[in-house]
């Protein structure tokens, strides 16, 4: 139990801290300005990542063989953790053998979903290389999404930083086998232990990392998604292109109810004006390959207008497409489309393939989506599991993670 | 540290009792649909009140005095608490000595928002009985907010008997003061401790409680709320209308934002057709008392359309204005109202008064409200604090909840 993980007792000090730091927020610093007021404060410490303090396990685990690997089962030997408080800023950061954290029954991550994630992979290269893609991306994601529901903002570089020394410590857990990687779980979760509603006093921060194998262990499977008509993921104005908790457990039941009808996932729809707009799919982004009426061809994926997620895979597959299939005649768009124009495309066989994005799989492909008592088939022959643009994504995104070819996006670590 | 508090470990059994959980998901058993199968598979156990274990603290809190009581900071001895498998269903209830919750950090309650609440009071009256109020309503709310997540159900009456009991033995903690309470927080868990994201195999709910003052220790005092036009609360088909944590964390940067600009609180609209309807204030529903321009008197509020959270004080409300305020020749109506129509009314001199509700304040009186650049009057005279509505509403509601007037809302323990 890591009893100085608990929040402090709130003292009057961190109290007014509070006050100003409510007092303080700056209406317009970002785009969107909702944010509260963050730990950039001067007067608050920021990560000092030269101050690691480092506690070995005297305990390591056994390494699971590669088959036996399930996605977020079993964990590596230790953790990484830092303590926010609003009258302090951020606290010493530390990694310790991995471990429960023992909260009060009040603290407002239980009540008020103060948590938001991250999702990243490290990867082993031909070389022994440990490598992470594209982490500033996920940094600048979690300071969105924290900033979002009154959790701290932070230094993503120093963040980074103390995110590969874990991730290097933990290197004897990422199999070499091509396809495998150890799955990193940066989270930030609120800790003041007092029910009232506000913004949290103390924060925690910590990773946590497993090792996982190939999202297609025997090649891809195409899936059936179910358009969901009755519930609605996000919406302009909500929180649906955060990383937070708060957009998870709200999904589980609409993915059952699809999984009881026979489909494998489905698919985020929001209707407006009449039309239904596609917009996630699962946990993942969605593309759409088709031909249109004049014979273009067109990668397209919905925009990020607020209601959907702003994946990591989602941009990187976005920028491969622009640079190696616009040369090929592609036209790569991101806008607002339809179950119609999906539906139509499917009737007049205009459609030539579909796909989710995300960091787990990188790309899945999608053999057919039911909406509306239709079944779309989505383009792909029968005797194929992937289309040719997804199974040449997996080889471009898998070439730069794994370091064979060599790229910005992958960082040694 | 409840070391038995912790989920177990995912057995195979626990995992196909999941999967079979997952098949078969019924579609219809609520209008909505929208919960996974629940725990009141026969195969299941439910909850069994007279197994209840309880280990009294052998360090007993000295109480406060009642005049440093402050919301949701300090708590009783004693914490109810039931473990839930899909295998198994509701285990062994327990009362223990409150103490910290030990999880894994990869319990699925910090990552994915999987918990849903209630807030309840427990009063003496003047023969220092311990009533609740309604708690039939919290208890089915809860099962629905749960079920929407994919978190357990339970037998209501059963869990209403172990809160008695768990209150019961914490009555030295409410205050006989009148306006004094204890605040009492069922709240229920995912605390699966894998990061696949799926209906957790285990939860725990447990109920805490503190004793609480009046919201108004001086009488009363009305606040001014902010139009938010930035950010939206809840839509149809999301999930503004169960009492989850994932609808209050995102609420916090809105509600210090109107702060920011002189407010007491943010008032949430819902936009649609140019229209922007009133839904919420804060964490509380919301009243408007109005002069129709056929000079007939109308109080009204939203109406549960999913947006919404359906209010134990919103419903009793209702209640007692249909009985006493409509033979006064009030009309009592549950319908969309949108910021045009207040403003009207406020610049024809046709509001009477606004208030919210909710079980902290019971009633909270609202004297202006800004919204696009205007600031609308809400009808109180410069030298009141409250209306005859609300004034009356906090009567009638402490009446019964202190036991003066026998109710059958107000239910000894």
């Amino acid at each position: 139990m890591l009893q100085s993980l608990l929040p402090r007792s709130s003292t009057a000090a961190s109290r007014s801290a509070r006050a100003l730091r409510c007092l303080n927020a700056q209406p317009a610093r970002r785009n969107y300005a909702l944010q509260a007021a963050d730990a950039s404060d001067p007067k608050l410490s920021s990560i000092d990542a030269s101050q690691l303090e480092i506690t070995k396990t005297t305990t390591p685990r056994d390494l699971l063989p590669n088959d036996q690997l399930v996605f977020g089962r079993t964990f590596t030997d230790h953790m990484l953790s830092l303590e926010w408080t609003a009258s302090e800023g951020w606290l010493k950061p530390r990694i310790t053998p991995y471990q429960n954290l023992s909260l009060d029954p009040a603290t407002c991550v239980f009540h008020y979903a103060f948590e938001a994630f991250e999702g990243m992979k490290a990867y082993k290269d031909k070389d022994g290389n440990v490598r992470l893609f594209r982490p500033d991306m996920n940094m600048a994601r979690l300071n969105r999404s924290t900033a979002r529901i009154a959790l701290p903002t932070f230094d993503s570089e120093a963040m980074i930083d103390l995110i590969k020394k874990f991730v290097d410590m933990e290197r004897r857990f990422i199999p070499s086998q091509r396809g495998y990687s150890l799955y990193v779980r940066p989270n930030m979760i609120g800790t003041q232990k007092t029910l009232g509603v506000g913004p949290p006093g103390s924060a925690l921060f910590y990773t946590i990392a497993c090792p996982v194998g190939p999202y297609y262990p025997t090649g891809f499977k195409a899936v059936s998604l179910e358009a969901t008509t009755y519930a609605v993921r996000a919406w302009p104005g909500g929180v649906g292109n955060s990383k937070l908790g708060a957009n998870y457990a709200p999904c589980i039941v609409p993915q059952m109810q699809a999984a009881t009808r026979g489909f494998h996932q489905n698919l985020w729809l929001f209707e407006e004006g009449g039309e239904e707009y596609v917009t996630e799919v699962g946990t993942m982004n969605l593309f759409a390959a088709i031909r249109n009426k004049d014979g273009q061809k067109e990668l397209l994926t919905a925009p990020l207008d607020g209601t959907i997620l702003a994946g990591v895979t989602r941009d990187s597959i976005l920028a491969l497409a622009r640079e190696r299939l616009v040369p090929e005649g592609w036209k790569i768009t991101e806008r607002r489309y339809t179950m119609k124009e999906l539906d139509e495309a499917a009737q007049e066989g205009r459609m030539l393939e579909v796909f989710g994005s995300g960091t787990a799989a990188v790309v899945s492909p999608v053999r057919k989506i039911g909406w509306r008592g239709k079944m779309l088939d989505c383009g792909l022959p029968d005797n194929k599991e992937a289309g040719p643009i997804a199974t040449r994504m997996l080889d471009w995104m898998m070439a730069i993670q794994y370091g064979d070819e060599p790229h910005p996006w992958s960082v040694k670590v």
